[in-house]
């Protein structure tokens, strides 16, 4: 335990109490620093929930005592893309794994004995108090329990948001959800929302199976079980492909598999997974050509300001259960 | 002229006079034969106007007399492709350029001297009478002129859809055209009715730039006039890509072209043009995550004997500029 020191905030920053938080695989990716650019010493974390201790000049959003989510890519409700209804990837916040500053003076909040200490993704939750950009700040219910939708503001909305705000599977329709990791397993619990009546679930690991039944998965393929391509044993399950299919695992043949495994004239494919930096997607276009759609999803589509707080009233409407989702407390 | 036998039409079929047929370039590839599976003799021709002559057992949608344009693909309003809304792929009148009998026997209904001349595409329209499956015939206005309608039953169609339906371009939007032959021409079109307002044509044949002004482009580009990739050309016109984009060349490059050439967050690319069969569409599974759309259609996504009436009702009320696609016309 280090005694770090948090400055207060600027204008349009806004400093948290930082209540509980989540560890997300991104974190221990950047920590191990593999293949990006190090940017040490730095406070991780970015999935957690907190209470507003203070507010720079000119936030009007969130007042001091405000339940907030800190999110990893901001809405900074200025720019093209947050006026645009299609896209959440504001120009202004986006997420940027490389900066361990504040946007609005190049500096950093966080320091030991006069010493700075870098950001991550402009959240660093793994701390008691966090300063960050209002724009990467969700005023949720102050009802709901802090220690369960702390886990809303990554991985799980990513999922959900996959299912429900890009593939939007029709009632009664078929997904396929390749990989049953939390991000699967919450684009299942969406394609399970939207009222899919078979979920797929694809995993090259079979102790995954029994889980993935409480998020909706009806059916499950391990590509280990096959000689043939998971496209053509899809195919032949579904009488012709899937009506919709979300890839969640980053693998780029996952991703070809997930394309490949929708239905011509309709089905629609979402990828979800972060591909390698050398990765190429290969298709033939023929494939398009017989009205196939794919599409890419960032956080699920979400806006983060304007829609992690209805996720949270998803919630708390029990429409959405995150309790399933948590395998694992520490206090 | 050599004296054609049309049998009359046998259950669900219909006979049709011919009153005008256009010229598209998949009748010459297919007259030419090249790399397909020949299937001669042949009756070609698939853009025509015509008028009912007479009806088989069971045909209840048109009737002698009734103006029909003939569909190269159908719709047999019972199939899955049919009941979707989202498709126009007919599993069972879908194109086939290799069949050249009518479906219900097996059989051709054009002969000479009793030896059968085989259909191409289900329409054979380059001859006085033809038979076709009610399922691709649409019937269309009869104030309507077949002189100029005519051309609307393939190309002309197929790039307007393109834009109207699939690229759904915003109003005030930015639309890039790949290839400014008919179908791009059409596309250029349907963008200007949906309320496009730039319209940039790429072509790799200034040419057709003055002509295509006509059909609502307000730029142009010529890959060829420049030594960077014509996708960064595009992003540095327009503040970081296009809206939508089409695709009408066929060339896989220009496929590829088309789709990371729009926009991060809100892009959609919709391929048009029909690929090489050895064709591979490559790109990095980034430019996906980054929000853009890519999809193709066939024949625009119209649905033939239901929205074909429709189109020609937007010719009627002068929304459609026909005449100007009509470049020659021979008697």
């Amino acid at each position: 335990e280090e005694e770090v020191e948090v400055a207060p905030p600027q204008a349009m920053e806004v400093r948290v109490k930082i209540l509980f938080t989540a560890l997300c695989h991104t974190d221990v990716y950047f920590w191990e620093a593999k293949g990006q650019t190090p940017v040490f010493p730095r406070i991780f974390g970015h999935e957690a929930g907190g209470i507003v201790e203070s507010v720079g000049e000119g936030v009007t959003d969130v007042a001091p005592g405000d339940h907030v989510l800190p999110v990893f890519t901001g809405e900074c409700k200025e720019c093209r893309h947050c006026k645009s209804a299609e896209s959440n990837m504001c120009d202004l916040l986006r997420i940027n794994t490389d900066r361990g500053v504040m946007i609005s003076d190049g500096k950093s909040r966080f320091s030991i004995d006069g010493k700075p200490i870098f950001h991550f993704v402009g959240t660093s939750t793994f701390s008691e108090y966090t300063v960050m950009h209002v724009g990467c700040v969700a005023k949720i219910n102050p009802e709901a329990p802090l220690d369960k939708v702390c886990v809303l503001s990554c991985g799980i909305s990513t999922g959900l948001g996959a299912s429900i705000n890009v593939a939007k599977p029709p009632k009664g329709s078929t997904v396929a959800i390749f990989g049953l990791g939390a991000v699967g397993l919450a684009a299942a619990e969406g394609a399970r929302i939207a009222g899919a009546s078979r979920i797929i679930g694809i995993d090259l690991n079979a102790n995954r199976f029994e889980e993935a039944r409480k998020f909706g998965c009806t059916e499950f393929v391990n590509p280990k079980d096959h000689t043939k391509p998971v496209q053509e044993v899809l195919a032949e399950m579904t009488d012709g492909g899937v009506d919709r299919s979300v890839e969640c695992t980053g693998n780029i043949n996952a991703m070809i598999q997930a394309f490949e495994c929708v239905h011509d004239g309709w089905g629609v494919a979402v990828l979800v997974g972060v591909p390698h930096k050398d990765a190429e997607f290969k298709t033939h276009p023929m494939n398009f050509l017989n009205e196939r759609t794919l599409k890419g999803t960032f956080f699920g589509n979400f806006k983060p300001r304007t829609d992690l707080p209805n996720v949270v009233e998803m919630y708390m409407k029990k429409e959405l259960e995150v309790e399933k989702f948590i395998t694992h407390s520490v206090t």
